[in-house]
């Protein structure tokens, strides 16, 4: 989140078609659960057009990248790199390690969740390898667990920018606000 | 988990071809987040089949089962209904009193997690519908963050049994040994 820790989520690999929901489903991950940007491959259009409409209409802020050089970023990052993935440390473990690499106004972390096999070099590349669980699951899963613990629940109470809609918590119901005069608005899914 | 709440994730409607990867997705992470078993529709032969398949290897106890009257499910569940959407009450807001209103050795508690839209009765019959922000995101990563936070973190030092693999988490590796006599054994995928 912005006036805190600066984070960055890296997609790595994409199949056209076949990854198209899940790819997205990182992306809208990482922007609702506090993440600043993030980076997909070339291929990813699909998902990229996803992502910065769900911004443009829900707010921000929050930076969809487009790179050809998933290899460089990582190689080139500047700050922390955590890779998520099974065979890594567990999360309960190192979670507070990383936030003490990491503190606020430093470089931004990466983190790096796979698609299809990544290299062995990430993995020698990574500052951290981190695993929640040990079992086979989900991408999507351990960025939310991730994120949610690296920033210990305070993602869940962000402001966002730039809305043109708003939803209103609520015990039973489907409300949606405009985001400027807070007056009644539609659903518009 | 086993020996304390017992929790059910009942995935809400199902396009087979489109929603296999979600579906199955949902599955896997109901398994590794500390359900006792996931509840799929009758289309989604394919993620049964997937998730059973990861139980074999995996370890459990994980139960997946197949119903073809999903409304008739949630409608006559005998313990809480938590139904998981974007417009609910505020996760960190609720999730105390989730957990006081299912005490272990309780009635299973029923998570709902929509794929296509589901109908205004699922809001009227859940006793909690619970947001995980109000952003649009995934049901994926709204599964995962609420049972991390329901058990409290407690899920990721489950045991498993009846595996035949286990993974040894480490800082840079990727070692799977095999479950009964911690011998080498291959990576399998």
């Amino acid at each position: 989140m912005n006036e805190t820790r600066e984070v960055a989520v890296l997609r790595y690999g994409h199949r056209p078609g076949r990854d198209d929901r899940m790819t997205t489903h990182v992306g809208l991950t990482a922007r609702a659960l506090g993440a600043d940007r993030v980076i997909f491959p070339d291929n990813a259009g699909q998902s990229v057009e996803t992502v910065r409409g769900v911004t443009d209409r829900f707010g921000g802020p929050f930076v969809v990248e487009r790179r050809d050089d998933q290899r460089a970023v990582v190689r080139n990052w500047q700050g922390v790199v955590v890779h998520l993935t099974m065979y890594g440390e567990p999360i309960q473990d190192v979670e507070a390690e990383i936030r003490t690499a990491t503190p606020a106004g430093d470089d931004a972390l990466l983190v790096v969740v796979g698609g299809e096999k990544v290299p062995w070099a990430l993995y020698e590349r990574a500052d951290f390898n981190v695993s929640v669980t040990s079992q086979p699951h989900s991408e999507i899963a351990g960025l939310a667990v991730f994120l949610d613990r690296f920033f210990q629940g305070e993602e869940l109470d962000r402001e966002w920018v730039g809305a043109d809609r708003r939803v209103v918590p609520e015990a039973t119901g489907k409300t949606v606000v405009d985001a400027g005069t807070e007056g009644d608005a539609d659903d518009g899914d």
